[in-house]
């Protein structure tokens, strides 16, 4: 069955003139193949991917293993006690000396099915944004030119089954066109991207061989958002944390005792602004900026000419003002932050009642950049909570410590993940930059994206180098309800992976 | 039928020798009557009291009319759209030209059953407290003695049916006894105080002759913390309100935004800072302690005499500190408070995501004294948040008013009561205290308790003078899961409410 699929595309490759570049290919094959492949996403697209839901997962693996097996793909799944499976591929070109490494995520972010205005599982096409009022579109009626500003909405439309589509799309296209690969090439699809990657690097380093590579295209991020092709050498690290202070032992009537027990919200508050500069938004804690590897000249060069967006994106997020300032969103995500991504005391409006709480939290990511390490991190931050005049404590405080102290906080370390940026100088950096603009024109190079990817976890175990290529457009709605693609994404996705598979990896990569 | 019970009653009286005292007669009656007592008790705690549960509100309000009726007392309901009914009742002595008040409420607190070792509405005795592992007492093992320490545990067992019951019981003991009574005796129970009793000022003013009282006698709150018998002379006043400030339109990524976009968590933070020095634990809201009115020789005489509980409760409590110090606790909750009841933005820990909230609300209450006003309170808190930089607004603010200005806040008052205090000079104030003192032994008056009640409505509608007479214990649950009442406070308050029944209201009341 294997086998016979692969002939038919060789068949189907002598069908065609010879184009005279992968990314060509591409797109001629994509004008014919418009339906077949908006159906091979959507069949994918329809099983569930939530990283804790293993039923599915194995569904999600066992599909992209058939789709790889159907492009002659040695394709297996790379399994590890409690870890949801890596879906692992390798085409074998001959006379190849260097591999290239393609990973992207199977695995989508929770959802919350009532905030969707379909479900997140059953994939619809629609002619325009929901926010531009757009229509559900029929499959069947799709011909060969669907709009490109048409829109796929389903969880992971964007984050990240994309580059899974895009990719076997652009090898069926160089298929067809009888075109050389230069390297060899391996997949790596993630099933735990969106829960941190926490069995990634045990993974990789199990198989060292399996996963050794030159250069790592980590297809994944959304587009720069003047919807102009970006590419981005690095992502910053995280590190997330809850900080739990405490009130009275069980919450208490607020006319009977306010005014003397003391109000863990108000303990809270304080400790949150101690942590942050109200008029430059610096972070206070000591040693926080210590590690931070400054940019090179390169590095901030390509940020100084990233085109500027803040004035558009505060109109849109309804902003009155930014932090940081005078500093832009682009040098201020290349520099490590501290964000309370929640806080919760007892219960607020209709369903308050006349107390005060019990306790109170608040639940922090700090985003680390090159050098920062999250050990040094955590514990910059306890000493701060410690300065403020708080016991320090990991697990939840006796009676007796609280009694003995009066204040105390719970610190505890959810997830920590550090950041990665490869060179801009490299030759293979420079490299990719010259086939990305071959395809896509005039393309932003950054050094760092803002988000978290496992890019410390493949350095470490596997050596490699890697460099961020996104294909989804920036407004697609990732980790929210009513996630989507633009089509025109995909199709230019679809070009620019066949150009990367298709690329010459440059010797010295170091 | 009720005639028939009534005769039935004074039969009774005839088999007992005449007592000296009300409050003799009802420990009298009471030791011969304890099944009967706790089983009139628990039919009516067994009916849900939640003041949204019109239905079962209805229940109730039936039940205390058929009470009131089995002992002659001519009862009804007094309704107003949209209200639940205040269930009034009056006994009219012959002779008498004064008229004592009163008043409980029949409502209760809802209640989330998960957090009930048994439901709370399924009335059981205890034979101890939980917490010292009180087992269950079936009630056709009590005997003629239960033990004081039993507990009977049901939403609204202290707060507040207790005072039905005891009234009830006590007024059997006196027609048992063939006591006179000295004055009209009115009851007023009222379905609404858990939630601020919203109707009951207009129920009132619509009524004034039926509602006409020399002194109210309000029969809720806890004993003291040291189960001394207590009575209290006024109550706090409450405002209550959510602040809302905003950061962006919807939740973002903290990687692509964090550092730029602000945090509406960590703008909240800082307004609740600037609300109270850390330092003095006073309120830093200009003009929030402009309007109190001091407290008199003997109100502060009242508050010096009154036992220390403050180091108990700290431990108690757990606490390792307290606010105001070195004020006490009696001291602080006759001052005005600011309390933070809740407070939420996103979500933290398990449910925590990588997001910048778009949102932060604190609810607080403020605890009003004497001669302070709701809107002026109103008005100094928008003055005092309009300082820290903010644009307040009442409704949601539009795209339009959160892109001019760097913070926005919106300010909405969810409930306003003022605060109360009867004299303790006045003869009867003299007079109430005399009388507990002679049944319960030395007791504790306080100016002023730190609680809501509404007797400023009652002050304003009908004229009222309040004096507070509370029979719960103090470790009742109250507001709660679990909230119990100890049965020797429940015989406590039968004789207590013997003896206030059948006094004589002194002539000069103001």
């Amino acid at each position: 069955m294997k086998r016979s699929i692969a002939i038919l595309c060789l068949l189907h490759a002598t069908v065609f003139t010879q184009p005279t570049s992968p990314e060509h290919a591409a797109r001629e094959w994509r004008i014919t193949h418009e339906k077949a492949i908006i159906e091979e996403f959507m069949e994918l697209l329809a099983i569930p991917n939530v990283a804790s839901d293993r039923e599915n997962i194995q569904r999600n693996a066992a599909l992209i293993v058939r789709m790889m097996e159907k492009r002659g793909i040695a394709a297996r799944l790379i399994s590890s006690a409690g870890a949801n499976p890596l879906v692992f591929g390798e085409l074998r070109t001959p006379g190849a000396t260097r591999t290239l490494v393609f990973y992207a995520h199977y695995d989508g972010t929770p959802i919350d099915p009532v905030e969707w205005t379909t479900p997140p599982f059953e994939p619809v096409l629609r002619t325009r944004s929901l926010e531009e009022n757009g229509t559900v579109l029929r499959l069947d009626a799709i011909g060969k030119a669907l709009d490109p500003e048409s829109r796929l909405y389903a969880r992971s439309a964007a984050d990240d089954k994309a580059p899974i589509v895009a990719l076997m799309t652009a090898l069926d296209a160089i298929r067809a066109a009888a075109l050389p690969l230069r390297s060899n090439i391996k997949f790596v699809f993630d099933g735990e991207e969106e829960i941190g990657s926490p069995n990634l690097e045990k993974m990789l380093a199990a198989n060292k061989d399996l996963f050794a590579g030159d250069l790592w295209l980590v297809c994944d991020a959304p587009l720069y958002q003047t919807r102009q092709q970006s590419i981005i050498f690095g992502a910053r690290g995280i590190a997330t944390f809850d900080v739990t202070v405490y009130g009275p032992r069980v919450e208490l009537h607020s006319g009977h005792y306010g005014n003397w027990v003391p109000n863990p919200a108000m303990s809270l508050a304080r400790l949150l602004v101690s942590m942050k500069d109200p008029a430059t938004d610096k972070v206070l804690i000591e040693g926080f900026y210590a590690e931070v590897e400054p940019l090179s000249p390169r590095e901030q060069k390509a940020i100084a000419d990233a085109p500027a967006v803040d004035a558009a994106l505060m109109k849109d997020l309804w902003l009155g003002a930014t932090d940081g300032r005078p500093s832009t969103l682009n040098e201020l995500i290349a520099r490590p932050s501290l964000n309370i991504r929640g806080m919760a005391s007892a219960r607020v409006g209709a369903a308050a009642t006349n107390i005060i709480p019990a306790s109170a939290t608040a639940t922090f990511d700090v985003r680390l950049v090159k050098k920062m390490t999250v050990p040094r991190l955590l514990s910059a931050m306890r000493d701060h909570i410690r300065k403020q005049g708080f016991h320090v404590v990991e697990t939840d405080p006796t009676a007796e410590i609280r009694r003995s102290h009066p204040r105390v906080a719970k610190v505890v370390l959810l997830r920590g993940a550090e950041a990665a940026r490869t060179s801009m100088d490299l030759p293979v950096s420079q490299e990719v930059i010259r086939v990305v603009e071959r395809v896509r024109g005039k393309t932003i190079a950054l050094p760092t994206m803002g988000g978290q990817l496992p890019l410390d976890a493949m350095s470490r175990a596997a050596g490699a180098i890697s460099i961020i290529i996104p294909i989804g457009n920036h407004d697609n709605n990732q980790h929210s309800a009513n996630e989507n693609l633009r089509i025109q994404n995909l199709w230019d996705g679809i070009e620019l992976m066949a150009a990367l598979l298709a690329m010459d990896v440059p010797a010295a990569t170091h």
